[in-house]
């Protein structure tokens, strides 16, 4: 049935939501959290699979929520199909999961397609993830769904023998490495092509970073010939569609925290599988507040890393890192995109805790791949601080920041002047050793100061662990959006304590 | 923190939704689909949890989906107070649940409770479904599932030895045993004080039929007053609360077809539980279309049924019925009150079908009783049907609608002035024996006629399985709730056959 669209100035960030009258749904038999396809008539591939609410009104209309109605790619008051949709096929699949049965590639292949394409609910996919935790996964199973979330997306393929990756579990407010190792593993010819996320809960990802030096956001070839120039790239993943099915799933599980290692390893593979990538690093920082709490938890990952990667035909390994602390002096965007520019640049004043782990993840990586490759260094470790301070590594950089469509020649003090001019001082109120940063109400602080959107806000810290402090010493700086917005910051800050002094 | 509320005309049927626009959510720390309270703070009992979607405003402002708003009983911007809600505590017997341990009493209600207060996702809700679906539950289990979703809700306890009732497990049209099954088991002198429910995706319930003939929604307190002078009667289980959490567990459960015996009867029995029910009768209709096919489905559900109603202090047994046709000859409430009325008054032209299922169902159900309480009949059914033939259930009846508010004096022609005068007739086209009504398009042909809102509306079958039909004769007549209705059920009647002749 055809009939007029209204956008609604309303988004979920989740589910698509389509709003109907009554008469219209009594027309198509329709309940409230029905299933419904709705089609753009001039470009049928534009379709969306929706749940119904409804929408007191007298005459027969439709309204879409803002998130679903940019899909459809339509202008207000346009016509679009409606139709019911049965329950997907897939759905059965799952139910075989539930009934203890293993499931097939093509079964596999089913749910996440049908996933993809917005077909299952949130039910659905919470039985899904359920039975998989309960029941397990075989190692068959494990391959079946990564390769499935990899290809029911972008997929990328080189050719070239050895394709470098990296990835962290996150949590740690500034741990901006991946700028540094892509570009000083792209400088030894390794081909190093990174897709990276922007922040969805944090301050920054590092997409949000990069982009403070250049474009992010490309098409496939484009991709490809940034790559063709520079051995590596760092572009947002969510500009393509890379392993699409991932952020679905993990929207389900994480408030289940259901979170079995198939389904981790599924996704974090099937992400580097969907690159490209031959050798891949796991860097697990292990903290209070981070993710992972154990070497044992990290112990675990990394068998399934390894073998599923295996399966693959991917070399995985993994290095547990210190998540206590925040890496690097800045949180947010601009104020990340400085560390990073000091460190690659061998800046005197560079955080030094950055520069030291970056050298940790891309050494082992590099050890991953065979050092014999390089004539012979003592460490993966050496080798990178040979690059990074030879100045291969900026050079690398500017490179892949020209190929990006930024400026080569940025300065710090450039970044400087992108931040923003409203700020305060978090002064010291107390004397002693600084031993701890409370990582969520720095991300916290950070965030209502206006980072990520806000490019140039977010906090910088003058002092970290360790540090001697007197009364008086000025501990962090916040940039901050606005002044309403320094007023809310202040108010978090004297609701939850940020720095620990003993 | 306190904000203004203003109401959206929307409503999802379903979970309750607020939005926020963007300043708000980054001051509270808040992200799309986070879990939050919102309180009435003149009334603090008034207090709803919801998921946030988020609104497109420049101003700080909330705003509730309507079925939300009304909730809290506040007005157009009224000032409410917001809060993060954390996940509950029970979410950690879920995944207790999920890890296959056996949950006690406490962590059972523990559950349930917060699925009553909103506080559950639908994802957690699918996660605890789905456990029970693949592990099972023990019979303790099934049973404190059973007390908590009754003692989550109303509960009656009557001061008399046997307290009656009856459950259908659906999905027939017109079936509406329970008036005829009351009224004549009260007549009997055993109390049978039951809770019916309205329609929601069918044409009518027994709650919307009954309405037909007085008030159905009461206070805990007038329904003790009501069965104190009649020992019955009928009324619309939603206007009290009983047993809330099962309309929520259904919501998750359906579209899972996640049906496990344990849940289905702790569906069923928490309801009789609640009303302070002893023995309890279960029609399964068997057919194509109804929720169960096959006889051995049914027998695994009375197993089941016996076991935990035994063990809640129960009798509890099952009749196994034809579901494969309407019964009785109208759908729809007005049209289905007119078949009762008839069955009960004993007229020649009532529809037979319908009295012979309910002198089956109640039947069995004195059966379950104990014939020897009413000195000796041969079968429940004769004894049903003695009480039916004699009057004494047609006064009965009289007395209950006159204790619920409504005119005892009512008639046939009466009711029959509450029809619909748009009407058209479905004529045959065919000659030879009627085999086949199909059900789910004679319910979807009511519902678009306007049942049940519109009591007037349905349909009435003129004909019934094994007719002889001849060309031009009048299979049924549609009583449509306005001309653009009739429209609507004409096309749906053009894609569906509803009759089948040969």
């Amino acid at each position: 049935m055809k009939v007029r669209a209204h956008c609604l100035p309303l988004y979920t960030g989740g589910p698509s939501i389509v709003v109907v009258n009554e008469d219209l749904a009594a027309e198509l038999d329709l309940h409230p959290m029905d299933r419904v396809s709705v089609t753009n008539p001039q470009d049928p591939t534009k379709c969306i699979v929706a749940h119904l609410n409804f929408w007191y009104q007298t005459e027969p209309v439709l309204g879409l929520f803002n998130d679903t109605f940019e899909k459809l790619e339509i202008k207000e008051g346009d016509e679009v199909s409606i139709l019911p949709v049965p329950k997907p096929h897939s759905v059965t699949h799952i139910r075989d999961k539930m009934n203890r049965q293993v499931l097939t590639e093509h079964q596999v292949f089913e749910i996440i397609e049908d996933l993809v394409a917005n077909k299952l609910t949130d039910t659905e996919i919470a039985a899904f993830i359920t039975s998989i935790y309960i029941q397990g996964s075989s190692l068959d199973e494990a391959y079946y769904l990564t390769k499935a979330i990899a290809e029911t997306g972008d997929t990328f393929k080189f050719d070239t023998e050895i394709v470098a990756d990296k990835h962290c579990s996150g949590s740690v407010p500034g741990n901006r490495t991946t700028p540094v190792v892509v570009s000083t593993i792209a400088a030894l010819g390794i081909m190093i092509p990174k897709s990276s996320s922007r922040s969805i809960t944090s301050p920054a990802g590092t997409a949000d970073v990069m982009e403070v030096f250049c474009d992010v956001t490309f098409t496939k070839e484009q991709i490809l010939e940034i790559v063709a120039k520079t051995n590596g790239c760092i572009i947002w993943g969510g500009g393509l569609k890379i392993a699409p099915a991932d952020s679905q799933l993990i929207k389900v599980r994480k408030p289940l925290h259901a979170d079995p290692e198939e389904l981790l390893m599924s996704s974090i593979l099937s992400k580097k599988y969907a690159m490209g990538a031959t050798h891949v690093m796991l860097d697990i920082p292990l903290g209070l507040e981070t993710r992972y709490r154990n070497i044992g938890e990290a112990r675990l990952l990394e068998r399934s890393m390894v073998q599923i990667a295996d399966r693959l035909g991917m070399k995985a390994g993994v290095v547990i890192t210190d998540g206590d602390e925040p890496i690097g002096s800045g949180i947010g965007p601009v104020l990340e995109a400085i560390d990073v520019l000091k460190v690659i640049k061998g800046d005197t004043d560079a955080p030094q805790d950055l520069r030291q782990k970056s050298l940790l993840v891309g050494g082992k990586l590099l050890e991953l791949i065979g050092l014999d490759k390089f004539n012979g260094h003592s460490s993966g470790e050496d080798l990178m601080a040979s690059v990074l301070d030879d100045g291969r590594a900026y050079d690398k950089f500017k490179q892949i920041i020209e190929a990006q469509g930024g400026d080569p020649g940025v300065t710090v003090k450039d970044l400087e002047e992108q931040l923003s001019d409203t700020t305060f001082d978090i002064i010291a109120t107390e004397e002693g050793q600084l031993y701890d940063i409370q990582n969520p109400v720095c991300a916290k602080v950070a965030r209502i100061a206006g980072a990520p959107l806000n490019k140039g806000c977010g906090i910088y810290l003058h002092k970290k662990y360790g540090a001697q402090i007197t009364k008086g010493d000025v501990l962090a700086t916040v940039y901050c959006g606005s002044p309403d917005k320094e007023r809310r910051v202040k108010r978090v800050l004297k609701e939850n304590k940020l720095f620990f002094v003993k």
